[in-house]
């Protein structure tokens, strides 16, 4: 059986949960907390890292800091998790849904220039399959539409974009904030888990303050005040540090995981190119200015049917791939709210996009197996 | 040196923390989350049992369950955690405080009567220390006023409530929902984690809903609709399976755990009941119909000047005591959107409440240390 995902050990996460024990704290924010949020500063420039209980966790804190109000206008691709849009939903904002590109699901810019009003206050690039949206476009419409940018890079980690003056940045480091994911399925994991990444200094004190339960702890722990108490809203979005000594051992490990999850998205790339040339797929697009971090690999299947064709005939050889989302303007949440609106792009990858199997100890012998069935499927036809 | 706390490993958590990671799912609501549910529904007839993050969450998904609009009074002791009031101004609810018994933390049912309007529709007793709060009146005052009663059991499991018709239920088990904490501090734990339980079954199928950042996936997997997707505002409230599975090991072992605690707050009762008698300390009360967790051990000083005096003493033997909450509507948030209002008793706590390190590896030779320090510092003054 080959599985669309399996988690994986890779060091010394069990040693770590251990030592977390022994050194007298398990929960937030201590010893372990403390080191995965250096590795981010450090590695990627993140101005502030704040380590969260999953990615949706920290689009609520970006959410929350962004200070939403009932009827601002928030940015998100349709063609996305049910949190990029929940996580203001929850705050009271109205969600516009932008199409995706035609070659790639990541938002199409000349979309959201022509839903921007004047209630819009934020814009969610949502960095599809770890590949950069059009960060540049994006942050001098933001720049002249004073509105705030939250990447949602749950599956960017370690993924780059190159502006055109030739500086290279980190995803993550460009919007305003960026929240990331560890849950099983990306390249890092802790289970479930995730991080706001702070560029604006202008948020870091507030977002210590809403991530512990709204209250100046953190500035209490550091001296800065000399009792603490609740000040603003807030949520406990800290993890425990069994998640975030796990993480740490992962993140020892990152290129490591990375070459070998970049050679799987390439094999992949190779055996199915012939398939793409002959008119009956359509591969990832990785423009120029950005990076592929071997986050997920997939294809574009001509239309629904043929996906549910293939679905079934690798599942007779035990090969599981999965699509993914559902236009969220088609949801019943949406709907129950707003008139029903045409997004094309967004369904054609909702009923073509199919996404191959793909896990750090995913064997060269079952990831052939996997391309043969596909070029199978298709030239047997 | 003896800490106020201390976390323990006390049977197979690292090894159920491999076993789920073998096991293909570390993503919430695998293997072991599922044990820990059925654990909680069968030992203490939770009628649902839903793991969360933390019990902030936990109290969080109450108040989206309470459907809690803007104006909406929620009734909330003085004398708590920032989360059980924050989880419901969260909501946009007016968060009314009152005051703590006389003669224990617990909320005073005499005072919440009072504070009942036609906009009030939620009320939280929180079990202080693991002691039960009236609960029978307070399900009578909820009955007659069309209330919701969501109890904050954060330090209450395995601790009982009887009713007049002698009928005995543990805590958590009689509002209509109740959240419980796993935090490093409580008896069974996961660094950070929580549950909801929820007695009244109206609210189960969104409960599923919101836990699953509003999607109907439970319904998907459970194969009750033929597709999932955004059906209502939620979050991401489970856990990772690394947190479950932790939790689970401490489960297995929960016997031997209460018994560890119990016999340490006899021990720190007895050994401090000769302060009570000759009028220095208060101790902790457990009314008839409660029961005791062996949660916490606390002692009431006569003022926050005596109570500062003893921390010092202690101090210097490494000991350390920790004092608890800050009566919350002296907070500067309620202040902001509210008048000053007294709650005598809940200053008191404030003041002068001091809790005595407790924890399941606490040795004999060192609870006999801090009770021999606190007789010193009384007697020899």
């Amino acid at each position: 059986m080959i599985p669309f995902n399996k988690p994986f050990i890779i060091g010394n996460e069990l040693k770590y949960i251990e030592e977390a024990v022994k050194s007298g704290k398990i929960s937030g924010d201590g010893l372990f907390t403390k080191k995965c949020n250096q590795f981010f500063e450090s590695r990627y420039g993140f101005q502030k890292v704040l380590l969260t209980t999953s990615c949706t966790d920290a689009l609520e804190m970006a959410a929350i800091l962004c200070n939403i109000k009932e009827g601002d206008e928030v940015i998100v691709p349709s063609y996305t998790f049910v949190s990029s849009a929940n996580a203001f939903a929850l705050r009271g904002a109205k969600i516009v849904f932008v199409d995706s590109e035609a070659n790639q699901p990541n938002i199409c810019v000349k979309e959201i220039e022509k839903h921007i009003t004047s209630k819009t206050k934020v814009i969610i690039p949502v960095h599809y399959a770890g590949v950069a949206c059009d960060m540049e476009a994006i942050m001098n419409l933001a720049k002249a539409h004073h509105l705030i940018v939250v990447e949602d890079a749950a599956q960017a980690i370690d993924s780059y974009y190159t502006f055109s003056n030739g500086t290279r940045k980190p995803l993550g480091s460009i919007g305003h904030m960026a929240a990331f994911s560890f849950h099983e399925t990306k390249n890092v994991i802790a289970g479930e888990g995730g991080l706001l990444a702070i560029n604006d200094p202008q948020y870091n004190e507030r977002a210590e303050i809403i991530r512990e339960k709204g209250t100046n702890r953190s500035a209490f722990f550091r001296g800065e005040v000399n009792k603490y108490g609740w000040v603003d809203i807030g949520s406990s979005f800290l993890p425990s540090e069994l998640i975030s000594a796990f993480l740490y051992a992962q993140l020892e490990h990152i290129d490591q995981i990375q070459e070998k999850r970049i050679s799987i998205w390439n094999k992949y790339y190779k055996g199915l190119k012939g398939l793409e040339n002959s008119g009956y797929i359509q591969l990832p697009v990785i423009p120029e200015n950005a990076t592929n971090n071997g986050h997920m690999f997939y294809i574009v299947c001509k239309n629904y049917e043929e996906r549910t064709g293939l679905i079934n005939y690798l599942k007779k050889f035990d090969i599981h791939p999965v699509f993914h989302y559902l236009s969220l303007n088609k949801s019943e949440f949406f709907l129950s709210n707003n008139a029903s609106i045409d997004i094309p792009n967004s369904d054609r990858y909702t009923d073509c996009l199919l996404r191959l199997p793909f896990f750090y100890e995913l064997k060269e012998e079952e990831q052939t197996c996997v391309i043969n069935h596909i070029n199978e499927f298709y030239l047997n036809k």
